[in-house]
């Protein structure tokens, strides 16, 4: 990290509007509770949180930029919605411009808006607080919480329950990537409920 | 082909119970139906609506067999659903059992259910019949047959928006297929729209 925590902040909320920053601050504050609660790294749940949206203001020219020009990158996701690019380039600008290394927070950063197939404790925490944070204001949101008190993967599932339906009632392309992610924390529910009996 | 239109019809209608054989008829009229008003080939349309059921009530034993035994099955299907099965099985024996030979007609039986990227006419007639034949009663189905008036790719995402939202409602798993097939319709609606300005 090349930064200290309140100069990351500062440098990060400069890169997007102030509404955009308080909705951080609230991802930062639930991503810190969930980890609290589920037995995550609170303070890595943390820096991925500050960090998540640090590209989602940017140009549409400036994060195509960024995809074309990194290896690692998923240039798929330029046949997708643009709403999606920000997180693939949060993922490598974290480490680009702010010097962060773990790839924990990285991937938590990465796959904060579709999830993957097989998410980490850290990804869930940050994709759920992402959702849930007190800023977020939509149909739902209250079943998401009520949800989050005891399962991380139920309160995700109604989560993308809702990015889902949402699409669908827009009439808008639906990424394959959100379905994968739902498909596979439903089997992991369903395996746990089998284990329990 | 290996039997008279009655002969298969007779055949076909001995695989499944008289009420899904009377939707298999429905079935048959709409694809005609649909042929006629889009252009495509009535015969064809109607002899994959005959076929498209056909191993809707085999033992899940004989289906998994069949998709095991046949070196172009797509294997795969057998981590989804099992509702998903009977399309790819009637796949196969509609030429294996009946002799049907014509790509275009097979391809209407294996994609009946799911669709798929780049669903042919015939695709799209057989696999909207089976959703708006007038025997179906679900909320939404009169939706689907208004938008078929007109067109082919409107009422089929409607129909598929309907199952995803089925789905998401009941808490099971969504075939990603079936988001791909829908995403694939979108786009062609899109480029339509753009091209007429």
């Amino acid at each position: 990290m090349n930064y200290s925590r309140e100069k990351l902040m500062e440098k990060v909320s400069e890169q997007m509007p102030q509404k955009r920053w308080q909705h951080t601050l609230g991802v930062m504050d639930t991503s810190v509770l969930l980890a609290r609660r589920y037995g995550g790294d609170a303070e890595k749940a943390e820096l991925a949180a500050i960090l998540h949206d640090v590209a989602k203001y940017w140009p549409v020219k400036d994060m195509e930029a960024v995809i074309l020009d990194s290896p690692e990158a998923d240039r798929e996701l330029l046949q997708h919605e643009k709403q999606l690019w920000h997180s693939e380039v949060g993922y490598i600008v974290a480490r680009r411009d702010y010097g962060v290394e773990d790839p924990e927070v990285l991937n938590a950063i990465r796959w904060h808006t579709s999830g993957r197939v097989g998410m980490s404790l850290l990804d869930k925490i940050v994709c759920l607080a992402d959702y849930m944070e007190p800023g977020r204001d939509f149909p739902g949101v209250e079943r998401i919480r009520e949800l989050a008190e005891h399962s991380l993967e139920e309160a995700l599932v109604a989560g993308l329950d809702n990015t889902i339906s949402h699409l669908l009632q827009q009439g808008k392309v639906i990424y394959p990537q959100t379905v994968l992610t739902r498909n596979d924390l439903l089997i992991q529910l369903k395996s746990v409920k089998d284990h329990n009996g």
